[in-house]
């Protein structure tokens, strides 16, 4: 080891010895740290602190009722304490409730929770949230918590308890401990809290946070009562729980050595195969011998005498072996037809033009642990058009209101060309302008989040891209809409003057000529040259919607076309299968029909009905064909190549089909985005 | 309280109760929780870990150097280790050393540290940063660190010991500890740990932490050892400790009626006055009777038996009164003079052609912890010019490298309109293009940062202002220069033609006519009309600089002027003030001349010498003027408003002298800053 000989000089007064800094050395505790700290939990500010709070109680009831199978009921009151500056936070929900001696630790102590060591999706996870909401109250008021609870299995009685955390040791302080009989109620908590704030409305406001969760989460009801009295109702879109996302045990991929040492001082398995095979997933028999193999391990090694250099050739064989990506039923997102589902219930007021299908992507993983990126955009109507787009960030089916700027997801939309898409941007990077709400939801067992406040999502590349992809296929729904739209509106002008011109034209001829008016039917399908497809909705009730497709042959041939469309198939009856032009339906949901040999001049009309919760999900321009060259279709565009069935191939002789740009343009980008 | 009375439906098979969830309930350390969240310390890729490593290690080292008085001298060494991706890092200090029963929970513990609870301004504050990266280092090669300390005040006896940290209870592991004898080393601490990383140079790269932490700390001298090799030396910049900064008592302003609640209960003195008067800053006597009596509170009231009725009044009275700002001896910026030597030590192998006078600030609060802001930027030469500029930006004199979007330093540089500064940038927002280098630097007893890993400062309007503020103060020096430069040369240009066309004609018309050449002189004059200030500056040795300043009356009258300029005051010496034309100097270096009724056609030069360490960090071109229209002066600027000296009014009869447009600009801006 090098050493500084250089001559130091004497320390002045001020100075300290070794000593004496001895004597300052200390344990700081965690409530000690975060009290300091505020801004790293998001309680920055009055404003931001009022509402970090409801997210974190509300966070913690949505995560329970899910937990106990009970479809969520909510209950938000914020009201006005004895001073001005003072609120009365109440947040009351319906799930299993908490065990009376666990109460304490899970409102009072920090660090302390259910969802910590679990792999698995959930909203919380660091179990500090909820105790520090309670904390800040506490210091700012003086005044501790009011928590109650009921549960299931206690005889119908219920717990209430005044909690305060206890900042220099991070433990709870608790007053007035007593059973009471909480009436009308079955089971559920309520926590009740004063705290100092600032009640603000506007994008980041306790109530933007409440409809967003409501649009994400659409079996919830949520009930919030202002500081005014008002109560606004976001009632729920559906009564589908969430299927419960598993726990899952580590995946050896992304392991440090340190972990596998650890896991291996701890495991109950008395051989090192053994161990592999059961306490990690994805490791079958057969993988656990090519890895102990090529690291030259006895499979019959005891765990805990496996030496640093075993260990370490371990790690490296993992990373030599195929192993299976971690399974997904750990995850829970929110799925296409949900997320359209909970955008229209919240944003039908805007009225909006038209809802991209949403993507949800195959799951990827980050460090070993699995995500999901889920993507939706909405477009036009009443949608602000004169400023940058609204961005809706979500994360394990939370909205994130702050730091957007330190957000993966807002890089990763800045990053997109969104010119290509419809949308304006200067020059090709930012964030784009336009009528526009973008939606991004990531699911994962651990949302990898800048900071303990959960306001952004760490840049990782792994992540951009799978968000970059997400939005660039939601994105190419949108702008083939706006084609079909642009194409649409051309033809229609043209349609009119044909049909308005040309008959005036041959009257005025035949009067003049004193001959018979022609039929100029096959004249004007000899210009227009299109096979026209017309989509029509009807509500005949709540849950009920009829498509109906009006097909004009304007054209001098025959012509036959395949249709197609992905509906909810929850929402399918026999009005499809019995309709005469019905071929096949798949599991997912996307059925075929065939209108073969419609003859010139002539029309047909295909008609189902959707019955259900999710029939108003499917937007009746969201039909595609194939069999007959696209060009010469008006109404319905080419049946997209990643549609996963196969469409009828072009039978005519006319140009050979000519495949949608966009598709090329994102594998070319593709290329550009891995480098 | 209301309830949900809604009937819930029975769980699922999978659905857990209270009690199920009550066994999952448990404490999570804060080992384990850093653990799985490395992002949030910053250590989520191998890249940045190695980086963090170091600059945690170097932080502390520079810390403890002065807090001891020394002059830091540190080494990084980053060697290669037994993998292709694993590093062997070692970092030694020259510091006061680390007495033999602290060392493991200073390195193998975190949340343990001496700087925490000290209101003070210090790099290291959270007790974090060194323990993690040991702990990340044990995890990533399962090899423990090599710690070895010695102090004065050992008889002459090193220590050295091996340290892990147990991630499950957050405590050292301790082996091989063993007293050695530290050839050539008098005290200090050095620390060698085994890490995975990738390492990598340019923008963020160890090389590039160790280049700005050098710039902020010209006092500093750090030795780096790349992984080639290669050794690069960062020579100290001047022999000057930055002054030692004061611990403070905590200030009554921003205080919450839980903080009052905490220290009233841990208080030893007997009585509510006292307990004011000596446990807070800036409560005198005075103040401690008007906030008592405002309180409604008995002076003699004991701390510990107050309600929290009787704090909450005595809270409420706090924000009425007034109360001094905090003292600001806790803060130690770096001071004009340090940042320009810091900056020119650093980056004179670009060349710049001009580094602006940088900005110290007065402290201002933000939640009751005072900070300073100081800015700095510097301009052209072989800056690249085709490109954003480059941001660095510091707390508490530490580089921060990462997360710049997420940074309060990086919006308020955005929000500058920068072409008013003569820098390009589109649509007069976001971060401006050309050929500058911009510094900002806050210095805290607490940098509200968003993150453990200390990457970004928190988004305060208080500091966003104060760095704004800054940066145009800042930034007005600069475009003042450019001003001046463009004025010289198109004056240039002008004389040139003066100076050569008059004469040649002046010539040929006395050749044809036969007459002698006239005397130009005074025509020159009329047509230039400046008095002209031409700056030069001689190096006649390392630290001595000659400055000259001639001054030519190019106008038609006797002209008389005051000149000005701020100069580094250690470097002053005799001939100084025995230049017949020095009038006065104060206290910070602002010095004046006068120059009286100088002949027109006629001119004289003013000449004196800085010697010193600071000597270069003044640029003649800093000179500026009073006493005379500044439009008739060419080669210096109007003496500045905001000088804090008064220049001399103008006498003469010419147009009054019309003050600079960016002092009112600045004033108008900060109004629309406000809202």
């Amino acid at each position: 080891m090098p050493s500084t000989d250089k001559p130091v000089k004497p320390a002045k007064d001020t100075a300290l010895t070794a000593k004496q800094l001895a004597a300052k050395q200390q344990e700081i505790s965690v409530t000690e740290f975060f009290e300091k700290n505020k801004q790293i939990l998001g309680f920055d500010s009055r404003q931001k602190s009022l509402i970090m709070g409801v997210k974190e109680a509300v966070d913690n009831s949505l995560d329970a009722c899910e937990e106990a199978g009970y479809l969520p009921d909510i209950i938000v009151r914020v009201g006005r304490g004895e001073d001005e500056d003072e609120y009365i936070v109440y947040i009351e929900d319906n799930g299993p409730g908490i065990v009376h001696k666990m109460i304490p630790n899970v409102f009072g102590r920090l660090l302390y929770g259910s969802r910590f060591h679990a792999l698995r999706q959930s909203r919380g996870q660091q179990g500090i949230g909820i105790s520090a909401t309670i904390m800040f109250g506490n210091i700012n008021t003086g005044k501790p918590a009011l928590v109650m609870s009921k549960t299931t299995d206690a005889d119908g009685v219920a717990w209430r308890m005044r909690i305060a955390v206890d900042t220099k040791t991070n433990r709870p302080v608790v007053t007035g401990d007593e059973a009471f009989i909480w009436e009308g109620k079955e089971h559920g908590t309520g926590v009740e809290y004063a705290t100092k704030g600032r009640y603000v409305t506007g994008r980041q406001s306790i109530f933007e946070y409440l409809k967003e969760t409501a649009i994400v989460n659409p079996h919830a009801r949520i009930e919030f009562h202002d500081p005014e009295g008002k109560v606004y109702l976001f009632e729920r879109a559906t009564e589908q729980l969430p299927p419960r996302s598993k726990e899952i045990k580590p995946h050896p991929e992304g392991m440090e050595i340190g972990d596998l040492m650890r896991y291996a001082a701890d495991t109950g398995h008395k051989n090192v195969k053994a161990f592999l095979k059961n306490d990690f997933s994805r490791v079958t028999d057969r993988i656990a011998d090519e890895i102990l193999s090529t690291a030259g391990v006895k499979p019959t090694a005891r765990p805990d005498k496996l030496t640093r250099e075993d260990l370490r050739e371990i790690i490296k064989a993992i990373g030599t072996v195929r192993i299976m990506a971690p399974p997904t039923d750990c995850l829970s997102p929110i799925g296409e037809t949900l997320i359209k589902k909970g955008l229209m219930h919240i944003l039908d007021g805007l009225r909006p033009e038209y809802y991209a299908t949403p993507v949800t992507r195959a799951p990827k993983t980050v460090n070993g642990n699995p995500f999901i990126i889920e993507a939706g955009i909405v477009y036009g109507g009443e949608i602000p058009s004169d400023g940058q787009v609204q961005i809706l960030r979500f994360a394990n089916r939370v909205p994130l209101l702050y730091q957007h700027g330190a957000c993966v997801m807002t890089k990763a939309i800045a990053e997109v060309d969104w010119r290509r898409y419809g949308l304006e941007q200067r020059g090709g990077k930012g964030i784009p302008y336009g009528p526009a709400i973008i939606l991004v939801h990531i699911a994962s067992t651990k949302v990898p989040f800048t900071s303990e406040g959960k306001e952004a999502v760490a840049s990782f590349d792994e992540i951009q891209s799978e968000v970059n992809l997400a939005l660039r296929l939601c994105a190419r729904n949108l702008k083939s809409h706006l084609n079909k739209m642009e194409r649409k509106s051309k033809t229609h002008a043209k349609f009119r003057i044909v049909q308005e011109i040309l008959p005036d034209l041959a009257n005025k001829s035949a009067e003049m000529l004193g001959r018979p008016v022609p039929d100029l039917s096959r004249t004007i399908s000899g210009i227009m040259n299109v096979v026209w497809i017309e989509p029509s909705v009807e509500k005949p009730a709540k849950n009920t919607r009829v498509l109906r497709y009006g097909i004009y042959n304007y054209t001098t041939q025959p012509r036959s076309v395949r249709l197609h469309a992905h509906l909810p198939k929850d929402c399918v009856n026999l009005t499809l299968f019995s309709n005469p032009y019905f071929v096949e339906m798949n599991e997912d949901g996307k059925a075929t029909w065939e209108v073969a040999g419609l003859q010139p001049s002539t029309d047909t009309e295909l008609v189902f009905e959707l019955k259900g919760d999710m029939a108003d999900t499917f937007d009746a321009d969201d039909i595609y064909i194939s069999g007959i060259n696209p060009m010469m279709v008006m109404g319905a565009e080419a049946l997209p190549g990643d549609w996963g069935i196969k469409g009828l191939e072009i039978v005519e002789s006319e140009d050979d089909y000519v495949r949608d740009e966009p598709e090329e343009e994102i594998a070319a980008e593709e290329d550009l985005g891995d480098e």
